[in-house]
C-alpha cells in the first residue's frame, strides 16, 4: 500500500502517522519525489482500510498494491478449487449444468421439470422457494412447502438441488439442500454471509448487479473467513445504461475471476438476458470464455410461470441447448 | 399497461391470452395499427408483472403506463407525509439534521459527539453499532454494546437516535431506537423489509447503489404494505463510472422523488462524497433541491475513526456547517 | 407510438394536439382507461421525436412501439447484409479477422506485422494513422505519412486495409483505404457520419463507450440514410463501474444486434479488455455468441508500442490464437 | 507514477526497463517489499501513458500519483481563471446565466426569446444552428442561416451569443460568435479540439455523457495546449442506469472540478433533466454547490419547439426562475 502525502504536509503530523504505522507492525519505505512524497507500507495490508488512512490530514490519497482478499486469492492458492457435490465435481476442468424453474410452484411442475432436465443431462436441479421480488404484490415463493417439493423432486430423480436462502433464520430448513444460493441482492448481506461461513455446505454466491469483482471476492472472503471454503461464484449480469436486455452479462468477468481466484465460476445466462432467445448464445459465450458451469431456467409451461417466464426455456428447448452445450464444452476442453 | 403483440401472432393464442386477462378481471382495449397490434389493460395492474406477459409467445413487449407502487404513490396521497419523532417533524416543510459518527466506538466518543452535535443544532443523533463492511477483516461495530452506548448518549442529551439494522434477528435490541435505518446494501433485503413493515417505528430507507427510484419506492412499498407507513427515503449516492469520489450524489432524485411520492426525502452527503471537503457543497445542494433533511457524519477525532474517517467532519467543522445549513434552509423556505 | 395523457388534461388542448397529429398524416386510436387516457399513433413514427410530444402540456409520457431506425432495421430487410471487400465477404455466415497494430509507427513495423498476420490467416490489415488519444501529450499518429506506410503494406501483402478517420477533412487521403473506421468517440460525430453516407466504401462503425444499441443503429442509419448501406458494426466494450479491465465487453449486444439489424457485427476484444491475456477468451466468446468477425491488435514489439501495447499480441501469440479462432469458427458454423 | 513489478519478474528485463526510463530522463526510486517490488518515477510523467508501461512483460500494474493534465491543473495555477466576454466576467466569483432556445427556428422566435431573456437578466443568448440529433430524420438545425438569425438577435439585444460547433470546417461561420460551444458528443472529437486550441475565443466545453472529470480536463488540456486558455467547463448530466430523467446531473462534479482546476464551471440543468419541472431545483442545487453559472433552455412556444421542448421553459417561467436565481446567487455569495 502506497500513501501519498500532501504537498506541504505538517512534518510533525507525518512523523506521528509513521510512528503509528510502525506500532501497527508495518515496515515503512519512504520516497521523496518532485511529484509527491510517498510512504510505502510493507506488511499485511489486508487489515487496513484505505479510508482510515485517507482520514488523516497529511494524506492526499492511498493506492493499494495487493488485493484485500486472502483466502479467495489465487496467489495464495494457485490450484483450482474443486468442489465435490454428491460426486459431481465443480471447478478444475469439469463442466456442470444446473437447471430448473425460477420458482417451485407445484409438485407436478418441479418433478416434471426435474425429470426433464435430468434426461437432458443437467447435473443439478434448481428451484426457488424464497423469491426476492421487487414488488411486495408479486408471488413470493412457496417457502417451506416449496423446499419440501424440491426435496421430493430430488428424491424422485437423484439430482442434487440448489436453492436460494434469503434470511439466516431459514437455515434450519436447508439441511437437505446440496448447494445454498445467495442471490445478487444479498451479495453484501454480511450477516447472512457470516452465518453461511460457519456451515459445511457449498455456497453459490451470485454477483450483485452493481458490484465489482473485488467486492464479489470480498463477499466470498466473508464466507471463507468463517471456515467454509466451498464457494462457487456466479456471474449473472450487471446493471448498465443499456435497456435492450434486463442486465448486461459481464463475460470479461470470467477470465478475470479465474485469474484473481481459485474458486469455480459459473454463469447464469437466463437472468442476465431476461429474454429466451438470448440464453443459447450467452451460454455458448460462457463456455467459450472458460466458465466452469451454467445455471439455466427451465419451465414446463413458461407462459404460466409465476416468475421469470420470459427467460425460461421449455424442456424441449433445454434439451436442444444441452446437446450444443455438451459439444461446446467438449470442443473447448480439447482446444485447451 | 399496454401489451404489444408480435406481428403474425397466432390468433388462437391471442384469444387465449385475452380470455385469461378478462378472467383476471381486466377490461381490454384493442388497437390494430400498421406499426403493431396492441392490447390495453384497464384495471389494477400493480399485481401483474411484465415478465409474466413477456413469457407469452404472442407478446413482443409490454409498456407500463402507471407505476407499480400504490401506498408510496403521491397520486394516491397528494399531501406530504409528516413523520413525528419525539416531537421533531420530518417532511412537509420541516428541515431536520441527523448527525453523529459512522461507528459507535466508546462511551466517551459517542457522548461527546452527541453533545457537540446537539449544541450545533442537530435534531437526531446517528451512530452505527452493526456496520456493513466490504471486508470481513474490517471493524464490524460494537453490536449490542454499541446500542447500549448509543442509548446512554440519548439519555445524556435527549436527542432521539437513528441506527442501522442488518438482520431481523437483532430487532429486539432496537426497542428504544427512535428511527431504524436500512442501509443501501439491504435496500432489497426483502425479508428484512417485511419484518420492519410489521412494527410501529419510523424506518430510514437508504437507496441502493444501483437501484432506480422506482425500485426504492417498491422497497418502501414492502414496508408500507405490511402496515408501517412511516418511511423516510434517503439518497446517498449511486455507483457510476466516475472515480473522483466514492459515489455520485443523484441530486435529480430529490425533485423527482418528491413528485412521485409523498414520503419525506433526506440526503446523506457524507457517504455520497466519501471526502470531507465535499460535504458542505453537497449539503447546500441538497437543501436547494428541496430535500427534507440531511444526515451528516461527525467524529470527535476523524483521524482515529474506526470507519469512514475520511468523510467525517470534526465537531468544529460541523458547527460551522450547521450555521450555513440553518441559513440556507431558512432562505429556501422563504424563497418558496 | 402511444401518448399517455395527463389526468385532468385540458380538453381543448387535447383536441388541438389531436388535430395537429391528424394534419401530420397520422391516424389516431383513442383509449380511455381507469389508469390513463391514451392516444395511439398509426403511421410512420420514425420522423417524430418523443421530446416534441413530451413538450406538450397535456402529455404525461410517450412510449415508442417501433424502433426509430428504418434502413438498419431487420424487420425491413430480413436477410443478412453481406459486404464484399476485395472478394472477402463480411456478414451472412462468413467469419473474418482484421489484425494489425494500434498505431502505424514505421515502415518496417507495419509491413512486418502485415506479413505476420497474413501468414496466420487474417483477412484484413488494421493500423491507425490518426489516433484519438485522451491526452494531447500522447503520440497522435503519423497522419498522412502513416496512411502511406499502410498502403505500402497493403501493396506488399495484398491485404485490404482498415483505418480510422477522425475528421471529414481527411477523407481525400482515404481513397485507397478499403474500410474506413469510425472510432467509439466519434460514433455520434454526426457531421462525419453524414459525409461518410455519401461515399461508396464500407464503414466500420464502433459503438461508443456509453451508447445504447439503438443509438448505434441510429448512427448507422445516418450513414445509410445518405445512401451508403455498407456499414459494419463493432462492439468494443462499454463503460461501467467495473475497474478490473479497461471496458466491459457487452457480449449480449451480439445476439441482440443480430436480431435488430441485418448489418454485420464484429467484436474488438483487444480494446474491450485492454489486457493481453483476456483477448483469447473474449475472442472465443465473440465467436460463440454469433459475431461475424474479430478485430485484434498485433504488434511485433508490444513493449515498444507507441500506443496500447498492453493489449497487443505478439505475432506468435496471434498465430496461436488464429489456430483456435479457425477451429472455433468452424465448430460453431457446423453447430448451427 | 509507481510501477508495480510482477513477482518473479525476469531481472534482466527489469534492468532494461530501468535503463530505458533513466534514458527518458526520469529518476527512479526503488522499493522492495513483501507485497511487491516497486519503481517510483520522479519527473514529468504527464507525457507517459500507463499503457506503455503495462505493455512491458515485467510490469504488473501502474498507479498514477499526479494527474496527467497540466495547464488545466489548479496546482499549477492556484487562482481562478476569469474569462471576460464583452465585459461580462465568467469565473472568479461572478455568476452568469446563458439562456435561449435549443434550436434557432425563425427570426421572430430567436429575437423574441432574446429580448425576453435579456429582460429577465440573462447575460448571454444561446441558440443552436448545428444540432447533434440522434436520428438523421430529426430536425438538424438551420445551419448558416441559423447563425445569421442568431447574430441578428445579438445585434437587436446586445447580448453576446453562445452556439455549438459540430465540425472544424464550419469555423469561418463563427467569427462573430462570442463563445463557441463543444457539445457532449464531441468532447473527445480531438481534431475539433485542436482547431479550437488555435483560435482566440472562449470555448464552452460540455462534459461527455460517460466521461470522467479527468477526461473532461484532458479535453480542456487539448484546447489549452494549443494556446487558447479560455475554456469554460459545463456539467450537463451523465448517463447512468436511472431512467426517470434523461441524464443524471452530477452535482458532485462542481466542487471536485473547482478543486482540480482553475477554469470556470457552469451547469446546464435543462439537458440534465430533460423535463421542465426539474430545471428550477437543479438550477438552485448548481448555485448552492458553487457553480459559476447556468445554461437554461427557453422557448417562446415549447409545444411547437423543433427540439427539446419538453425541457424548455416559457419566458414567463424563466423570468420567475431568474428572480430566484438572482436571490440564490446573492445568498450564497454572502454566505461565503
Amino acid at each position: 500500500m502506497i500513501i501519498i502525502l500532501k504537498r506541504n504536509a505538517n512534518k510533525e503530523k507525518v512523523e506521528n502517522l509513521k510512528t503509528e504505522l510502525v506500532n501497527q507492525g508495518f515496515k515503512l519505505h519512504l520516497s521523496e519525489g518532485t511529484e509527491a512524497s510517498l510512504i510505502g507500507l510493507i506488511g499485511d495490508t489486508s487489515r487496513i482500510h484505505e479510508d482510515w488512512l485517507k482520514a488523516n490530514d497529511v494524506v492526499e490519497d492511498v493506492r493499494r498494491i495487493r488485493e484485500p482478499y486472502k483466502k479467495a486469492n489465487r496467489s495464495m492458492h494457485p490450484d483450482d478449487t474443486v468442489i465435490d457435490v454428491c460426486g459431481r465435481k465443480i471447478g478444475g476442468g469439469s463442466f456442470q449444468v444446473i437447471a430448473g424453474p425460477c420458482s417451485i410452484e407445484t409438485k407436478e411442475q418441479i418433478t416434471e421439470v426435474a425429470e426433464d432436465v435430468k434426461r437432458s443431462g443437467a447435473a443439478f436441479l434448481r428451484g426457488g422457494a424464497f423469491k426476492p421480488r421487487t414488488s411486495p404484490y408479486a408471488f413470493q415463493g412457496l417457502h417451506e412447502q416449496g423446499l419440501d417439493l424440491l426435496l421430493e423432486a430430488k428424491k424422485a430423480t437423484g439430482l442434487p438441488v440448489v436453492t436460494e436462502i434469503m434470511s439466516a433464520e431459514h437455515l434450519p430448513l436447508f439441511d437437505d439442500v446440496d448447494i445454498i444460493q445467495v442471490g445478487a441482492r444479498n451479495m453484501q448481506n454480511f450477516e447472512l454471509l457470516k452465518v453461511l461461513g460457519k456451515i459445511d455446505k457449498p455456497i453459490l454466491l451470485k454477483r450483485g448487479l452493481a458490484n465489482t469483482l473485488d467486492e464479489l471476492l470480498m463477499s466470498a472472503e466473508y464466507i471463507m473467513a468463517g471456515g467454509n471454503e466451498k464457494v462457487i461464484l456466479c456471474e449473472r449480469g450487471i446493471r448498465t445504461f443499456e435497456t435492450s436486455y434486463r442486465n448486461t452479462l459481464d463475460i470479461s468477468a470470467i477470465p478475470m475471476l479465474k485469474k484473481k481466484t481459485h474458486l469455480p465460476v459459473i454463469v447464469d445466462p437466463s437472468h442476465a438476458a431476461g429474454i429466451r432467445f438470448m440464453v443459447e448464445p450467452l451460454a455458448m459465450a460462457a463456455i467459450a470464455s472458460g466458465a466452469d458451469g451454467l445455471m439455466i431456467e427451465v419451465h414446463n409451461n413458461p407462459e404460466k410461470a409465476l416468475c421469470d417466464g420470459a427467460q425460461s426455456l421449455t424442456p424441449e428447448m433445454f434439451d436442444h441447448l444441452m446437446k450444443k452445450v455438451d459439444k461446446a464444452a467438449d470442443f473447448f476442453h480439447s482446444l485447451g
